[in-house]
């Protein structure tokens, strides 16, 4: 396959060891092109990047993008960014405010003022679901508003998309903004399955599930994000485009805890501590509206089930290989 | 008038020097409130508040809220915040990207935090049509979407705008956000009449305008814009009340050229430097949907027109007093 974007100069991906961006930085490289990975290692890992083999075509910087720093040299040449640099754990942004604010909205800003100072033209950007705070209407489409989020992680978010929209307008950088749903795959350092295996390593009789169980949300595997901001990115050309990714439907938390429980021997407990939200700044609904993307004639692998039960399988075995 | 929370304990205005701030802390003041103004002095001016007379009910700290520190004593036992310190002038964004980070985003997130540590329950955050960025519906209503601004300063209110309902979710503030239009009046130190004055003080025969003058924008008296959040807040009480506020109508840049090159004597020449937006992150077509402030029963004084002409005669009065 040609390089996605026009030819000459690297590829930069922020937070390229994460689960998301290696493998996104993997399509990158079998796709014949020049990889930059900046990296603060805080939940990407090192060894994620092993499947890529030897580094021709890539390397990884280990740097932070809260402060201006050498890592912008990274930019000089690129021709595009994919910035998914972030904090990844929702709740945690909670007992700490400044992690979004710091992680999130200036790491943004500190990306898109390097791309500037280097003429980089192209960027692509990993916001998510949580934009839309509690919305009314099911499935959200992308002209949904108000837009007000329930999580400091969903204003980062937020604070993001405005920054690169007028980075967009202001300097005229071609701007990509995904709206993610839940994304699960291999390489998870946090979420919903990792929780709860978590729980069930602890203590195999019970698993205690935040909030009622009916909060119901769209499951996206990682492979089928990466694979639709590369779909959309090829065909979509207009100064921001934007999308949200899902899978059309959703799954709820009780058939998750359900579906764990059994792979997990079937013996455990399942305990709801109650309530509509799992915990502040949860969204307990969640389906966005895929008709924008599905437009452009992308289509997810896996529905949300299929890729819960995917997941599901590839934790036990890692878990049963650990363990052996 | 009684105040206008729950008794007890001031009222913290940052930003209260400034052209909007002013009135409000003398509405505030008048209403029996103990206010406590906090304000950089970078746009605000220690004159405007002359007119509060001694400082019986008020006091001014003068303070930067890019940083944490001893300000934030200011909040302790106050009983609500309106947040309305910010860089003011969209231009200068554009030309130091960092400017509009800075005080606008990263200063809410110190206010939000400031009032998490001292449990102050309310806060009023002034917002701006910007954030709606180039919309396609007219007049634009509160839940018009996607939110994609086209200036650094949009970026920052709608950055803004997400943290405030954050931290509403998370930590159980009340929070008020107002989108206004183009607010004019008296004190002002920046926007369109301050500009066409200027230019005509150094050079009577011509009038430069940017754009074709074909923009056309609401324009708000700030004393209709400080009335309608007081409106407001008294009468609402939800976990996020917003609302945009404006006149209901529009007037284009070629009518308040017109108007001000007569109201200089009209020997001026009025030379359009063409293009539809005045300046890059400019919206060149604004009109706020008000109808959620007028079932409240608000309206507006002025109409556009009204609050254009109101205030070109006192900027006129002004220059001559200062001539004679």
């Amino acid at each position: 396959m040609p390089p996605i974007a026009r030819p000459g100069g690297p590829v930069v991906v922020t937070g390229g060891a994460g689960a998301i961006g290696t493998l996104l930085v993997e399509a990158l490289v079998k796709r014949g092109n020049e990889v930059r990975i900046i990296d603060n290692l805080s939940s990407g890992r090192r060894a994620h990047l092993d499947r890529l083999g030897r580094p021709d075509g890539w390397k990884l910087v280990i740097s932070d993008l809260r402060q201006d720093g050498p890592w912008t040299d990274e930019f000089r040449g690129a021709r595009e960014v994919w910035h998914l640099a972030a904090n990844p754990d929702i709740r945690r942004g909670t007992e700490d405010p400044r992690l979004d604010l710091e992680h999130g909205t200036i790491a943004t800003f500190h990306v898109l003022e390097a791309m500037r100072r280097h003429d980089v033209p192209r960027v692509h950007f990993s916001s998510s679901s949580t934009v839309y705070g509690m919305p009314t209407i099911f499935p959200t489409p992308e002209s949904y508003g108000p837009l007000l989020p329930e999580s400091l992680y969903g204003a980062s978010k937020l604070a993001s998309e405005g920054l690169v929209s007028a980075y967009a307008s202001c300097y005229g950088t071609t701007s990509y903004i995904f709206r993610f749903a839940n994304v699960i795959g291999p390489l998870m350092t946090h979420g919903v399955l990792f929780d709860f295996f978590e729980k069930l390593a602890r203590d195999p009789s019970r698993l205690e599930v935040l909030g009622d169980g009916r909060q119901a949300k769209s499951y996206l595997r990682t492979e089928d994000c990466v694979d639709a901001m590369l779909f959309a990115s090829e065909r979509t050309h207009d100064r921001v485009n934007f999308f949200n990714l899902g899978t059309g439907d959703r799954i709820s938390v009780r058939e998750i805890a359900e579906k764990v429980v059994r792979a997990h021997g079937g013996g455990a407990r399942i305990e709801y501590t109650g309530g509509t939200r799992g915990w502040p700044g949860d969204i307990p609904q969640q389906d966005l509206a895929i008709d924008k993307i599905s437009r452009l004639g992308w289509k997810a692998r896996w529905n949300s089930a299929g890729a819960v039960d995917l997941s599901i399988e590839e934790m036990r075995q890692s878990i049963s290989a650990r363990t052996r």
